[in-house]
Parts: structure tokens; C-alpha cells; sequence
């Protein structure tokens, strides 16, 4: 497919206030870029037919992806799953709400992965169609990276919004928990499930937040020397790849050419600990949530998502409430150990994108921070030694999202 | 109306394990409960036509209502609200598959307050027809009290399950937060919406918490001189009817009488301050949860509920977020006071129900202990000069529900 040339949120938004484009060929711009670029990739399962262009509003223009675990009131909204066919909610999600009423334009909503698990989408990644762009999000992230539109809106309960971001080589920002509203989303584990959001560079998807939420999150300056980056010596480093490590070392040494304070961090027990919690509480909490889809429409789910259900639905309240006690522990570990450091860096998957559309990837080096609640984004900007991006993590202290994103977009800048 | 006679469960389940009923006689009794007592109480949205009846299961033959704020497959769910009409949802709410799953029938939804918000049902009190039952679980409360089922699942936000059940004489029974799923309920306030439950007696209603769950949460003996009872002197406690007051001294006495280790509780300023929080969580999630049925459905919102929306849609992220800090230190003060006792013992509401059905009465006594994520459970028995149900809310420590339920019991049958 060879490079796409992405959107830029951050100059749209600068050309509209300066009168050089407005919302109505702002929201065309994209749909000619779907119409071009669509019929390879695959990021939407429905695509508006006549969107609302709002005449103002922080996000007027702005065309936005919805990933289709969330429910709209105009436009089909199927869960990645065959049980909802024609499921036509009567009120949009609080997000897709929200996004509206700050005057952005609902192009589409983006596919993900069957109930926003690991059941895969046909979409192609735009960087090599031969692979995956990883999932859940998996439509958001694609549609961003191939430049149909500027931002788009997903889901991560294990991996599902930094993992594809680095597979397509864009910002994919999971915030603080609760930091965006979840209401009117398909829930598969909710003390988990977290709405996150996508762009084309860690400055754009910052500037996406700041104006979604009114929120002071726009990435402003930083002084390098006064942010303490700790590279994440955890165990499953073992796990990278060679390139992915390798990214790892070099983000570091960028990072500290750039003036940042940068320093190695030991994983401490108790967040070990509770990495391990991760997989009991999202089982547990999807036996319980997706009991009735199973119960009701069995012959309809992937045998990959009825395992995941029952699996969690022999899991006992002993066992889940254990795991929610080591989870617990870790978030103070989390607290302390942002004490020391600003922010951490760690691989944001394994490796590349893999090959093949069968699989959309391993979340081991997301699973942490979404149970600890922390904000995290993915920085693209390296490359494997095949062409694919690889995309490096930095995760921040719980409600500082605000510190993380002005830091992780100067670390981009770095790279 | 006089007194209606309550059907226990744990007489149910003795009745039906020793051989002496089985599942279709026992819902076949609540269909004639329902049949004879229903048109003078309201207390159903719907009622099932053929409700399924589960040969065995540890619920079986346990005719349970369903607050119908809960999304329902078999049955039609209209959150109290004429914006959804006819709405069917295509899976049950993850506590409805739960109750079935362990073999419950699924007798009706009983009725809630327009998104169990404050806009009332028609729905009486069982002990007084002129008064409110209470809300926002007003179905799942009076049909308890009314002796048409055993048990029933209500909701709360601010004070909906512990006050009606205040206000109609019953158990309610709101956990530790996340004990009991959400999932697939209209949310109003997520990190505040926790699923209750409602029964003749405290212990019925850790029967069938234990029976739903597989906890153990059924409520054992327990040594009162080793259970420290403080007697929560919150400020609140002026704003509380002379009957209430009364009662609270009474049933402390009482509890002294039977043993238990009764002191005073001064109220922590961090809690104090805390209380103040959930106005404002409440309403700024509420503002973007309930958005699009603002934005869509206006014409059929009462006008208090669009008034609390929009409310919340004012309140700047900036005062939310300062409201979860105050929030978590309150729980951090909680915590440290439940080191020196075991639980706490509080009005669960001003006073008994109020005359007239435009009102479900005053939450006062109850958000604080939402907001804690603390299980708290309405102990029945005491009554007003007019003859009312007085109830007393007992609070215990997050994750100590089997404890908590364990003592109300035995404070229950104290008073």
C-alpha cells in the first residue's frame, strides 16, 4: 500500500479558526478519502450516509470514527458480533453524545473484533495489507493511520486502543479511568473496559481530548530535564521481539539525547502481581455481563468468546475478589512508584504488526495499566526492520494525563 | 390495607428442600399474591405472562422482580421512562441472567422511578395507600411488602434501595460496590449505580444474596459482645424527625440490651466533606450518560430530570474531579473508622414515607454510603406514632458485607 498521508488534527483545527477551510469541506475531505481509501482497508462496518455537519463548536468538521461496540441512535450499531443485526439503539453512547455535542461530525462507525474481544475484523492494516492492525479498536486505529479521518474513538480493556495504535503507527491514548465516560458501550468487563481515543500524532489525539472533554489536556511545552522517564525493566521484556527491543533502547537514548532524565526502572512485586489479576477479573466480569449473549445467542459466538464466558463463569467470588485485592495492591505499588518517575516507557505490543489477518496480537504489555487505571499512549514514530511501525508505550501516574500526554508528545518529537 | 403477610425465603427454600412445595407451587403462590394484591399496590411494570420455572438451582422456584431499570429479553424494559416504548432488549442484564442461570423466575418487572431518578410511579405503600413507598426501587420494595414475591433487585444511586425499603418495612440490601453486576442496567451515575437487593428480613436477603452469588454471605450466628456498634452522630441527624430520632436511640438501647458493643461515632470531616461530593459526581455523569436522551428524547423527560442533565452538564471536569478527590479521601476516613468499629447505625431515611405519591422522599441518610462503596442494608421492625415502618440503616466496611448482613440479622431480631 506503501504510506498514507494521515490527517492532522492539530492543522485542520488551525485552518478552520483561521478561515481557510470550515466544517462542510473538512467532514468532504474525509468522505472522499473513505471513498478512496476504504475499499482496501476495511476500518468501517457503516459508513454515514448524510452526516450532521454542525456550523460551530470546538469539533465542528471534525469527522469522527466510532468503534461500533458503542451504541448510536443513527447509525447501526452491531458489536462486531452477528446477534445484533439491525440493532438500531434509541440513544447514543455518552462519548459519541458528547463528541456530537462539541460539534463533531459522526462519519462512521469504525469495526471492531466481536464484542471488543479477540474474534478479528477483515480489516487490513494500511501500512501492509497482509497484516493485522491489531484489535480491538481495530477500525478506528486503521481508518486514522490510512487517512480517511483526523480521530477516531475506541475501547481498551486489555490492549484494545494502544496495541492497534502501534500497529497502524498512530497516537492511541487510553486515559485515567473514568477520565471519558464508558455508558452506552457494550461492556465486557467493566471495571476494565475504558474509552480511549486515536489520532495521527501524540500532539493531535491530546488536542482530540482538550476539546471532547474541556478539559486542559492539549500538550503544551515541557522542560526535559525536569521529567523523570523510567524505561520499564519488567520480566516480560524477555518476551519483545528483538526489533521491538531494540525500539525500546533506542526511545530511551533519544529520550536522554533530548534532555529528558532518564533512568531504568525494576518492576516492583506487587505490580507483577497484579498483572496476573488482570485475566481473572475481565473473565469473571464477562461471564457475568455477556451471560445473556451466551445463554441466549450461543450459535452466533465465536467459539474463542463462549470459552472466554464460560471460563469466567467458573471462576468463584473467592478467586475474583483475591484478584481484585492484588489489583488494589498494585495501584498503591503504581502510586509509590510514580513518586520516583514521570513516566514510564515500555514496548506498547511485542513486536510489529504479525502477518495474517487471523489474530490481531498480544496484549501482555497492556493488560497492567489498564487494571491499574493509568493513563497511557502510544507513541508511533520507529520501524521494524520490515517497514511495519513499533510503537512505544509511556504510561503516566493516575489522573495525570495531562503531564503524560505534554510529555509523551515532546518524547515523539524526540523520536 | 392493614398488614399483608410477607412470604420469606428462607421458609420458601426450607419448604422446598425438605419436599414440602417445589418450584411450581411456590410460583404459582406468588402469581396469586400477585393476582389478589396488585391492583391495589402497582408495584408492576409488566408481569411476566409464562415466566419460565426452573426445575432446580439453588433459586428455583423463586419468583424475583426485577426493577425495571434492567434490561430484559422476555420482557419489555422502559427505565420508567415513555422514551422507550416497546423497547425489548435483545439479552437480559447481567444480574437478570445470574438470578436465571441459579434457577430463579423472573416474575415481573416491578417499577422504578423515571431512570430511577425522582420523577415517582403510582405505586402505594403496601402500609398505607395514601403514602409513598418510596424510591427509586418502588416496584421491587412494595412488592415485597406487599407479599406477592419473596425477593426482588432494585437499584441505587443516591438512597433507592435502603429508603424505600425504610419506607415499606422490608430488608434492602445495597453491597459493597461491584459486588453485585451492573451491566445492562439504564446507568445513571456509573461509578455511584449499584445493584441491591430487596427481602422480607435481613436474613432473607443474605439468603438470597448468598443463593444469587454462591458467597457466603447467608447470615450465620454471631457473639454480640465481640460486635462493636457505633451510633453515627453525623449532623445529618438533626435534619431527622422526632419518630426517627427516637427510634435510633431506641433501637441502640436495644441493641446494648441484646448485648452488643454500642458506642457513639463522631462524624469524620473527611466524610462530612465527602457527602457534599455526590451531588456532584452524580449529576456531571448523569449530564453525560443521559445526554442523548436529553438531546433526543427531550419532549418526554419530566422536567426535573432535564433539569438535573443539564445541571450536570454544567459542572466542569475541573469540579469533578476535585469531587472524586474528596470522594477517595472519604473512603480513606472510612476505612480508618471502620477499625474501631464494625458497623455503623444510622436512619436509613428523615423519617417514614411520606404523605402523597409526588415524592419518593429524601436520600440524605444515603449517599454518603453510596459514594463510600460500603454495603449498607435497611433493618425493618420499628414504626412511627402513625403507625409506619421506621427503618434503620446499618453501614459496614467496603468487603465486609458478610459481616455487615451477619450482625443486622442478629440486631434485627434485637430490635
Amino acid at each position: 500500500m506503501g504510506e498514507h498521508q494521515m490527517m492532522s488534527l492539530s492543522a485542520l483545527i488551525d485552518a478552520r479558526d483561521g478561515g481557510k477551510t470550515d466544517p462542510e469541506e473538512m467532514v468532504q475531505s474525509s468522505r472522499d478519502a473513505i471513498a478512496r481509501e476504504e475499499p482496501g482497508i476495511g476500518a468501517f462496518a457503516h459508513i454515514a450516509e448524510n452526516p450532521v455537519i454542525a456550523p460551530q463548536g470546538p469539533l465542528a468538521g471534525v469527522a469522527v470514527g466510532v468503534k461500533d461496540i458503542f451504541d448510536t441512535a443513527d447509525q447501526p450499531t452491531a458489536y462486531g458480533s452477528p446477534v445484533y443485526p439491525r440493532h438500531r439503539p434509541r440513544v447514543d453512547a455518552a462519548i459519541v453524545e458528547l463528541a456530537m455535542r462539541r460539534g463533531a461530525t459522526i462519519i462512521g462507525k469504525t469495526t471492531t473484533t466481536e464484542f471488543a474481544f479477540f474474534h478479528p475484523t477483515a480489516t487490513r492494516n494500511p501500512h501492509n495489507p497482509a497484516h493485522t492492525p491489531g484489535g480491538s479498536s481495530s477500525g478506528s486505529a486503521a481508518a486514522v493511520a490510512a487517512g480517511m479521518i483526523p480521530v477516531a474513538i475506541g475501547t481498551q480493556t486489555g490492549g484494545s486502543v494502544v496495541r492497534p495504535a502501534a500497529f497502524c503507527g498512530v497516537a492511541g491514548y487510553k486515559p485515567s479511568y473514568r477520565l471519558l465516560p464508558t455508558g452506552g458501550m457494550k461492556h465486557f468487563s467493566p471495571s476494565l473496559d475504558t474509552t480511549g481515543l486515536f489520532a495521527a500524532s501524540v500532539r493531535d489525539v491530546a488536542l482530540f481530548a482538550a476539546l471532547l472533554t474541556d478539559r486542559e489536556l492539549a500538550a503544551g511545552p515541557v522542560e526535559p530535564s525536569k521529567i523523570r522517564v523510567g524505561v520499564y525493566r519488567c520480566a516480560q521484556l524477555g518476551d519483545a521481539d528483538p526489533d521491538m527491543r531494540a525500539a525500546l533502547e533506542q526511545a530511551a537514548g533519544r529520550a536522554a539525547d533530548a534532555g529528558f532524565a532518564v533512568s531504568d526502572i525494576a518492576e516492583p512485586d506487587a505490580l507483577a502481581r497484579a498483572r496476573d489479576a488482570h485475566g481473572v477479573i475481565q473473565d469473571h466480569e464477562a461471564g457475568l455481563v455477556c451471560g445473556s449473549d451466551l445463554a441466549r445467542h450461543r450459535d452466533q459466538l465465536s467459539s474463542r468468546l463462549i470459552e472466554a464466558i464460560e471460563r469466567g463463569q467458573t471462576i468463584s467470588p473467592v478467586t475474583y475478589d483475591d484478584a481484585r485485592r492484588n489489583a488494589k495492591r498494585g495501584r498503591a505499588a503504581a502510586r509509590a512508584l510514580f513518586d520516583d518517575v514521570d513516566l514510564l516507557l515500555t514496548p506498547s505490543a511485542p513486536g510489529a504488526a504479525p502477518k495474517g489477518l487471523e489474530t490481531t496480537g498480544d496484549s501482555r504489555f497492556n493488560r497492567l495499566w489498564t487494571l491499574m487505571g493509568t493513563p497511557a499512549v502510544n507513541i508511533p514514530g520507529l520501524r521494524a526492520a520490515n517497514g511495519l511501525p513499533l510503537g512505544i508505550q509511556a504510561v503516566g501516574r493516575f489522573g495525570g494525563d495531562r503531564a503524560l500526554l505534554a510529555a509523551a508528545a515532546a518524547l515523539e518529537q524526540a523520536l
